[in-house]
């Protein structure tokens, strides 16, 4: 899941934004109302697809990701669809259709498959047994690892056209449902999927439930993503693990070696090091800085909340570029050695880190990747050599917010939560937004009702019940205003 | 398990050897025999000793620890010791006491505790399953972890006591055997049961099998050691895990705070940089330096052997000073953040390392802690905080090589490889052999019969036959030499 955050369009959409009434119609009424009375039912087949373990990154894993497949082929294929589970060189993707009686063409895009769920000892209750608990401040909600990402916002999608065929028989408009097993681990089969599939994915517009709201009462459509690259770099030293009194002092430790290499890419100022980074990133033009200035203290009210107080990004740039307009570097993971309980005087022959950078406008993922290798490279000392494993690569992509459906979509969510809907950014990335605009050619709705307290890819991962319900019911309205 | 490295003593020593042909008297000549017909039930006797998975750092392998404790002990009470296990505030120790007929006292010290097995997909068999292998140069080797370290090498005392026992019916001195179980993980309770039990291991010398040989024909004591201090840091930062999408640009990435603070630790010459870390040390004297010079070529071999070709210490000294002579620093282990297969955005909340150092002559394991603290402490950015862990603390120490007994051991391992017997430094570290002398005045004799290719600490441990066997010889010569 990849949850918003503010960026370039936020203040320009909040201009842009005419709150226009749009009474429903009777039948969206009795949608609505549909939806309302099934709300348990609801929740009780979230419940029995967050049971599956679809962790899609370990293999371990691998056939409680294709259970999670056809659990929803089966159940899409109940609603009526004609729902199949399609193999890939990774795990599956379901392509399921529906004809809709009229209007416009849309499809939609979600995943089945969730993050790990380590360390597993801070969950307070086991992560694969979802329940509803009340949180301190009365907001009741789904605990479960994929509660938020993506289980449950995709759920809203599917009761919403659930509700629709239940209530009218047909769905307001055609719907393509490609729903995926590798967001988790990169994607990585699926730009070959949508290319081989190109006829079937035709439409007039994607949709993507895997994003957040502004704050619990304010709904927010998403138009730009930062893009990633995530690398794994493996330094190796001695031919075997040494002992560090035989060899300590004058044996090559990869550990240091790696150290090194990490520390050095930001400097002082938090900036990035590797040549060429920057190339292409484009200044925020100062207008648009002065504006952002104002947002600076929810942000740090954002940071506040995980406990930490000091931007530790570039110190010459706001929090919120730093957070959203700014590429960046993070160590995802470390290891080597002896991480046992402990000790054990060990000089490993080998180290390895996981590194990604999240990309803005005008950063070349093949670019960025090979620098980044070179950099490692220029800096193994003798004896070392490093070994190098892609995972994802993917551009930024910021959206056309001048697009006719925007505005549509826009005023249906607003009417469900009686609040402006927010245009924003978001610091993560969703490759496959810029896969449908690259080989299909398709802009991508980015709507979704994630809070920034849902936890997501940490333990105790939670998805509020008025995110679901009202999720469902907002995208009941979206279906009636895209067929309008 | 600590192999010797060569050191100080190493060409003075040379020099002092004088080979004196002593005949051994009938009795040692039937107890040798002895021990040659005993062989295949000895190996036995070991492979049912290396069975037992007692890798004490890990909690999971308690039981087996107490299990090797009990067998150690009643394979002593065969011997016709009087055997005890006596607890600890962690493993039991066993203690175990035989008077001999006349002569002095000797307490021998070793441990049944190994180190862990990972990564156990490297063994190229279970390593708690014992064979004989051939190796490359038709050597005959036992492979299991602890084949060397250091139930083998304690296992060649044993057996010479035995063989002993059954000849004579009694030993040729007192000996009181400390076989502990803590070894592999700082010995923490070590010094507490030796003070408690001062009047039991009252005696003239003690000795301990767990050092080298020079090479696989050439005998060695090792008389100086270097200290180790152990300490574990765990850097906090946000107050769970955060994703890298969302957080990533402005959040403190602990595995970044590490890194930098881990390779801050050397210089670019190799220099630890740690404020007063290298006060007390003595520089070599030049005539010492100047004979070490020829030693290079061996000890570039020894580098070779593991695949690396730069020693990567202090570039201003010699390598043998970087192994043996100099303080060090090592990072033994590492961990943070996600470290599964495939990719996880995360940036988590806490990450941390293994931090040993490798002490000389002149430093203080207290001081050297406090200011590796003090330096991590000092390079925490804003939000982040530092908690830390001891493990193992133990000055080095070096052995008066003009001890009387030096020489009559000396004699007997000459006799039994045919060759001088060196004396030797040795870069790791036996914090007992520091207690010893602290708390019982004890000088302590290192003789041990390992190799520099019995891969301890690290897959596919191994220990000679030839060891085992000439090291059992060995030892019932040196029984017989400290009684005479």
């Amino acid at each position: 899941m990849f949850r918003s955050l503010r960026q370039r369009n936020l203040a320009r959409g909040s201009l842009l934004f005419k709150r226009r009434k749009t009474m429903p119609s009777d039948i969206l009424s009795a949608v609505l109302a549909r939806i309302d009375a099934d709300l348990d039912a609801s929740l009780a087949r979230l419940f029995h697809f967050l049971r599956i373990r679809s962790i899609s990154t370990d293999p371990a894993y691998k056939d409680e990701c294709i259970a999670a497949a056809h659990h929803v082929a089966n159940d899409l294929a109940g609603i009526g669809f004609d729902a199949k589970v399609r193999p890939t060189g990774g795990h599956p993707v379901v392509l399921a259709k529906s004809g809709g009686a009229r209007g416009p063409s849309v499809v939609f895009y979600g995943h089945y498959d969730v993050q790990p769920v380590d360390p597993v000892d801070l969950w307070d209750a086991p992560p694969f047994e979802p329940r509803v608990r009340e949180l301190a401040d009365g907001r009741k909600a789904i605990v479960a690892r994929g509660a938020s990402d993506d289980k449950g916002q995709l759920m809203t999608f599917v009761e919403a056209v659930r509700a629709w065929k239940a209530v009218t028989g047909s769905l307001p408009l055609s719907i393509t449902m490609m729903i995926e097993g590798e967001e988790e681990c990169g994607s990585k089969n699926l730009p070959a999927f949508v290319e081989a599939n190109r006829s079937e994915l035709k439409a007039d517009l994607a949709l993507v439930c895997d994003t957040g709201m502004w704050d619990p009462a304010t709904p927010a459509i998403t138009t730009s993503l930062r893009g990633l690259v995530y690398d794994e770099v493996k330094i190796h030293a001695a031919n075997r693990d040494l002992h560090s009194g035989l060899y300590g002092g004058a044996a090559q430790n990869p550990i240091r070696v790696l150290a090194k290499i990490l520390a050095a890419i930001h400097n002082e100022n938090g900036r990035i090091t590797i040549p060429g980074f920057y190339d292409g990133v484009q200044e925020l033009p100062s207008d648009v800085r002065k504006q952002w200035q104002a947002l600076e203290p929810a942000l740090q009210a954002l940071l506040g909340k995980v406990g930490l107080s000091v931007p530790a990004g570039e110190k010459d740039r706001l929090l919120i570029e730093q957070l959203s307009s700014r590429p960046t570097c993070d160590v995802n993971g470390i290891i080597g050695g002896y991480t046992g309980e402990g000790s054990k005087t060990v000089i490993p022959a080998e180290a390895s880190a996981k590194v990604s950078f999240r990309l803005v406008e005008g950063q070349d993922p093949d670019t960025v990747r090979k620098a980044f290798r070179a950099f490692v490279r220029a800096r193994l000392p003798a004896d070392c050599r490093a070994e190098f494993l892609s995972h994802t690569g993917a551009p930024a992509i910021a959206l056309d917010w001048t697009m006719p459906q925007l505005a549509a979509v826009r005023r249906a969510l607003s009417e469900e939560w009686g609040r402006d809907t927010l245009l924003v950014g978001c610091g993560a990335s969703i490759p496959i937004v810029a896969d449908f605009k690259r080989l299909l050619g398709l802009d991508t709705l980015l709507v979704g009702f994630a809070l920034d307290d849902d936890r997501v890819h940490s333990p105790n991962e939670k998805y509020d019940v008025t995110s679901f319900h009202k999720g469902t019911r907002s995208w009941a309205r979206v279906l009636a205003a895209l067929a309008a």
